[in-house]
């Protein structure tokens, strides 16, 4: 006679870390092979899938429950740009073989904190063993109204092109993160604004505030994760327009700002950088300042950096004269 | 001003081999940063998410496109036990720097093949390089009629106890493919029963087509991928009962019967073993005919083995016997 088996290795770390979060009855307490959602009637289901690997989109030395914070909310990024309510999340988590107590610990609460923080609960997923680096792959799950998900391919002629946050602060502090004294230094930042940077770098922001805000006004958006210079590239290619941005109104923090003061060639990390996860979103003319004020009384900073125009392209003009970015996009391939 | 700029390695490696299998109009040809699908009215969404990394869960040298319609397989294998009708992916793949356009093409061409063959299409994903092995995570979508999914936690006393297909063929074939000459050299396997044992191994053969008859007889249901012993304890654990099993019943194919008549031993490696992706359900006594015959007439072998019974822990009785196994469950942990 068999006795009731022993827990897996598997078994415990869901049971211990993971359990306590799936709190939403569509998770079965993560003890069945699938999840199960009732999606709102007359709704569209709008997915995202972002995988994060340790030493090429976080640092694996980065705390627990930020790199659990990080995989969670470059797809809840993903779900704001479109106009999509969070309705939960999928978990693939590939753990090598020194993945210790402490920092399951850490990530499980960085996890839960987010999930609970954005209303995107853990519905379920995979844990597996792996002798590469930690990789994390989450499934993010939305719902907008029927016809309503905000597509890159919408942008019109005339429209307002539009920015949430300040941008470039994150692709500075990854270069901060890679070689802090030195770059402090010629940056002329303070203790602060250093610590700005890193933050931005280390933990997205997303606009899941703006969601409805999105549905009503935007004809085309996308979050900007691969620097806003390359990412607009692909919002205009997809809806068959150019683009023509203000150089000097795209939106800085003061860190930036004084980066970019000390050392101008910055520019092309700021609007070519990766990270982040700021939504880019065009608005009809007519609709832009109810758009900005919207935003506004969320809390969300947005500003008017540009139109869409006939043609093809992204140009970036500052005080009316072409800027020249060597590089686009930021890319991990 | 800025050129339109160049595509991306990611963006050339999407377009080139998984634009063309996004023909679904929710996947938005891959150009966007989220996909879309509309519920069907008065359906519930199932989701699951099981990821395989290249030696753990797979060989290296696997052949691309069997990896491809593994890594799908096996997360249509919980849909199909869950009654659900597959309803499209979502596919993260992390590729060693080695990845090369031979292998992707491969890759890209099972995947393709089996998208279409279950009915389930490629609605999006992410890929990323990794210094790592090869991991491919699938997050797959299925629609039940509202309440409908099965799940582990319904068996109820007297059901019958019901496996698909044929158990341990697959486990087996891990035990060849990792000494081939050998073991068939002890099973006295002949060469169809070598490759019936390889392929089952290799290849998850997951029963999407029984996924209505699912919905209308079985109280409870899991895929066996951890071996059927320790499986069915976990179904007898969510259901709150107990199993005995009648060994001499456990369907098997010739090949595991020849090993297991060469090597009496085998028997745990056959229950116990993992990769069977076959269906072990509970039915109701009076609805187990119709559920084995409905099974029949869709070409599925299906076979009752035991039966629900009260308290706790499974028994496997071989002639009234009571066997012991000494491991009930496969763990990658």
């Amino acid at each position: 006679m068999s006795k009731v088996p022993a827990q897996t290795g598997e078994e415990r770390l869901i049971a211990t870390y993971f359990t306590p979060l799936a709190r939403h009855p569509g998770a079965l307490g993560l003890r069945d092979d699938a999840a199960m959602l009732t999606p709102p009637s007359g709704s569209d289901l709008v997915l995202t899938k972002d995988a994060i690997v340790a030493g090429v989109h976080f640092f694996a030395d980065d705390a627990p429950d930020a790199v659990a914070r990080r995989a969670l909310r470059v797809n809840l990024s993903d779900l704001a740009a479109k106009g999509a309510a969070p309705a939960g999340f999928l978990l693939a988590l590939a753990l090598p073989d020194d993945g210790d107590d402490a920092w399951l610990k850490g990530f499980a609460a960085g996890l839960g904190a987010d999930a609970e923080a954005y209303g995107c609960p853990l519905l379920g997923g995979d844990t597996v063993k792996t002798p590469g680096p930690l990789m994390v792959s989450v499934t993010a799950l939305g719902f907008v109204p029927k016809g309503k998900m905000v597509q890159r391919r919408g942008a019109k002629l005339s429209d307002s092109i539009i920015v949430t946050g300040t941008i470039g602060d994150a692709a500075l502090g990854l270069v901060l993160r890679r070689d802090i004294e030195d770059a402090a230094r010629r940056w002329k930042l303070d203790e602060a604004m250093r610590a700005h940077l890193l933050d931005r770098y280390l933990l997205p922001q997303p606009r899941n505030v703006l969601a409805t805000l999105m549905q009503t006004h935007a004809s085309a958006a996308m979050d900007v994760s691969d620097g806003l210079a390359g990412d607009l590239a692909k919002l205009c290619r997809a809806s068959r327009v150019s683009a023509e941005i203000d150089v000097t109104r795209v939106p800085l923090s003061n860190a930036a700002r004084a980066a970019l003061d000390a050392d101008p060639a910055l520019v092309e990390t700021v609007l070519a950088g990766g990270d982040d996860y700021e939504i880019v979103c065009t608005v009809p003319r007519v609709q832009s300042d109810a758009f900005l004020a919207g935003a506004k009384a969320l809390g969300v900073q947005a500003t008017a950096i540009g139109r869409i125009e006939a043609g093809e392209g992204t140009r970036f003009l500052r005080d009316g004269e072409p800027l020249s970015l060597g590089k686009t996009s930021f890319s991990h391939f």
